[in-house]
């Protein structure tokens, strides 16, 4: 590995945190900690020392021990870690203040070696990627930017299922903070009609197997509308002002990264099929007329299905059917026909 | 590009080899040369003197001028770009003593920028790669190992495709040759049933678009049989060996990659049809009882075809056809039946 800073799993600062969060409201003795993590009542004092500068609010009272206050809204492994349930996901993190692009990061790393799971968080990208060379506007501290290496035991004709996967999973987490999302084939997510969260997967392949895939997603969780350039505004949305609160974006991270890892696993087990039904339940498109903008042409018709292989379905005016690998849909109405 | 040492374009020692080789057996004056290159003549010297030290044998006569007498067997742009006649492809070559694998660096130049048509060629591979994760024999000085970077306009799904252009482009030159080679799907080069040729196709994508894709072929051209290890040589080929004489390797490699460049420009221009109908003449597996070993399962039967999307046609005793995208064919005879 030639990342520099990869996250260890269990620091004694990320141990010494999560003992504190059990306590909940109460303190809990310098002492407790000393006999449970084998450290010196120094060495405890120099970690909380580190908590603090890094943002982490603790009360120290002699006599009664340490009370954690206030967790910082970052989004290291210090803060994910306590929230997290996976087998995978996530159990390495690389963190980046700013990067270029988590998914252009997690290549790299996947390319020198990087592990199934494996996750690139970055609080900014400069260059944010989205679909068709698009940039994806990653603004600092506000949203959630990640991409995970995967190395799934998965033909390559098969990649494209692995973005609808991450849709489903999207849709999950975001439901669970109370929200109503819906997917816009092929991969954003949408909030009444506006874009808040997109899925960029990339492939290492050849023809027999996929080399490792990479799936970059993001989601705007705080940012508010109104900082949006002009152009991007009127079709964008933000889950804070849907839910009328702020994200708390460590727990949302692992919370998704857990729906992930599972949908992951019943796309294993289970195969595509399983996906596909629940992802037709969320899917905005299906049922609509649309205007689909391929690499050559444009095709107008009613979205009728997804098929087996992820490709969606349209049935044209001409009545032809057609499948569409790859492409960007807008909904159209039909102009009403004339008396 | 992070690579250190491209080779430029045309050198002087390039222009000077050039003249000289157009000069054959006759002797080109250091005047003539300084007028034509704009080289003072202790110039030319020192680029003579430079050459001989890489192997070049040139003569050289006082009052009568220079004479090359004799190419070294190497295959840097030296001795490949006065032989190619190509667009791209070739154009700029990174050539390498010895790499891990001419695929591995070429697709990391790639990441970091590499155009359309750039070259890898390696004397050694180290950890040459073949199909399935398998290794590719590589020794030094006598075959021909080279990866070429490719930014196609094709959908991700049609990748395969471009290994069967290939399969084709290396068919033509190895014909050239004077050899009756063939195909064995989906891109193993055979001469009398045996291995003298393999394609390596590596994807870098996403699923609306290729990023690049990386070529790699290695042919066995002057490596003779008895060499090989003892498990390989009973299904290897040489073509030396086939045409009982040894191959110019950078001759070789100059007019395979012409004939790349065509069929990839007949393959961007008139689709897969016409690259599939050609393959399909010099397919041996086609017409063959068959055992397809793909990742999960062994499917035996008939191979009636490659479809539109170069998959292999098997049509089972069962009486089913069977679509496969990927997987290690063998011929099986069929038992007599019993009296």
């Amino acid at each position: 590995m030639a990342d520099p800073t990869p996250e260890p799993l269990q620091t004694n600062e990320e141990l010494i945190l999560a003992f504190l969060s059990d306590g909940g409201d109460d303190f809990t003795s310098g002492e407790a900690i000393s006999d449970k993590l084998g450290l010196s009542r120094a060495a405890i004092w120099k970690h909380v020392e580190s908590l603090r500068q890094k943002g982490y609010r603790i009360e120290a009272v002699p006599a009664r021990g340490y009370r954690l206050v206030e967790i910082p809204d970052r989004l290291t492994a210090l803060e994910i870690a306590p929230h997290l349930n996976t087998r995978d996901i996530g159990r390495v993190i690389h963190y980046r203040e700013s990067v270029t692009s988590t998914n252009e990061l997690a290549f790299r790393l996947a390319s020198e070696g990087a592990s199934h799971g494996e996750v690139v968080v970055a609080e900014e990208q400069t260059h944010g990627k989205g679909r068709r060379g698009r940039s994806w506007l990653s603004p600092a501290g506000l949203n959630l930017y990640f991409s995970v290496v995967l190395r799934p035991d998965l033909s390559p004709h098969r990649a494209p299922e692995l973005t609808l996967v991450a849709a489903v999973a999207g849709v999950d987490a975001l439901r669970a903070l109370g929200v109503s999302p819906g997917i816009k084939w092929p991969n954003d997510l949408m909030i009444d009609s506006r874009k808040v969260g997109g899925i960029l997967t990339e492939l290492s392949s050849d023809p027999d197997r996929i080399h490792f895939a990479i799936l970059g997603m993001g989601i705007n969780l705080n940012g508010a509308r109104s900082e949006f350039p002009a152009e991007i505004a009127p079709t964008a949305a933000s889950v804070a002002e849907a839910i009328k609160g702020k994200v708390r974006r460590a727990r949302f991270a692992a919370d998704l990264w857990g729906r992930l890892e599972n949908w992951l696993d019943v796309h294993a087990e289970e195969g595509f099929g399983k996906i596909r039904d629940v992802w037709r339940q969320s899917c905005l498109t299906l049922g609509q007329e649309v205007a689909v903008q391929t690499g050559k042409e444009q095709i107008v018709g009613r979205a009728e299905d997804i098929d087996e292989t992820g490709a969606l379905v349209i049935s044209t005016a001409e009545g032809t059917r057609r499948r569409i690998l790859a492409g960007d849909v807008e909904q159209v109405r039909r102009r009403p026909l004339p008396d």
